[in-house]
């Protein structure tokens, strides 16, 4: 197999994962209903990977380097449409039902993350990358004279709680209008607490 | 047997259950190693319960119960102390170590909740409870003038979000600095959002 096919089929794996969590959520997920999902051959994945432990810590690699395309994009936007997007990325101002579906898995993950150190690992990545382009965002707007001279990681970290509690709470209780007005919240908080007055 | 033995076995395996899932966590507990943090007959525990959804529906009705128990010692406080310490329910300023254990545990489980319509239902009820807590207290502050005149519920949502936020994710990090740096915050927002300049 070249490096080409092998990425390929990677990838493939990573869509039949992202599909079987959305369907079955994380616990009654096996390797097996991720076989399911593949197309190409099912002794291809049980050779790639052990167990489902195994294939989720790529899957939450898979995750991140996803999450770091799409912030690299954003990286050249004025510091107040930076963070605006940013938040966007956390807590959409519309969020589908797939979305919905995908974030319960991921929340099951999470919460599994005590337990498995593959996955708090990833997942500590995962969070000091976000936080990171948050801080950023508002560093930037600071020193640009866009936003009011705040300490950027506590606002950062406020920011960033209030969005996983909205999220948290919205999965859990299944209701989108959480996140809908989580998402609001965090705009005024925002809006009131950087917005500069020079 | 008695109402009162009944009472008795009752709260002994609500305990039972509370140990099993700070040893164990959520997942991995099973309704027999619940059976091994009873001391009475096992026979009993497995009379009167099914399975472990079974059992976990009624813990999270017992956990509610806590809670209202709780939340009537503290509504004769003044509207600032009272919501402080609706606030100390849900976030202590102080974690400890049987504390986290037990949170990984109800994480898990409100994880869980969208696929367990009963584990939902009782969380949603839990919800409702805690928040409308925090919009009595504030609402009551601002009637007295203890607190500026907010809307109540945007500040209460935004409150419970920011501390759902900080403990999923010191649980999920096991950090319990996120925990306190997430309190810090909050009484930093409402003191800066609720403080009464009059």
């Amino acid at each position: 197999m070249t490096g080409d096919e092998t990425d390929d089929s990677s990838r493939e794996i990573m869509e039949a994962t992202y599909r079987a969590l959305c369907e079955h959520g994380y616990a009654a997920t096996s390797i097996s209903k991720i076989a399911d999902e593949f197309s190409k051959s099912k002794s291809l994945l049980y050779y790639h990977y052990e167990d489902k432990e195994d294939l989720l810590e790529d899957f939450l690699g898979f995750l991140l380097d996803e999450f770091e395309t799409k912030v690299a994009s954003i990286e050249e936007k004025e510091p107040r449409e930076r963070l605006v997007a940013v938040i966007d990325l956390l807590v959409p101002s519309n969020v589908n039902e797939e979305d919905m579906h995908f974030r319960r898995a991921v929340l099951e993950i999470r919460a599994q993350a005590p337990y498995h150190e593959t996955y708090q690992k990833q997942i500590e990545r995962s969070d000091d990358l976000i936080l990171g382009e948050i801080i950023d965002a508002i560093e930037l707007g600071i020193d640009s004279g866009a936003f009011r001279s705040v300490n950027a990681r506590k606002v950062a970290e406020f920011i960033y709680s209030t969005a996983y509690g909205a999220i948290e709470r919205g999965v859990t209780l299944d209701d989108k209008s959480v996140l809908t007005d989580g998402r609001q919240a965090i705009d005024d908080y925002v809006d009131s607490q950087l917005r500069s007055y020079s």
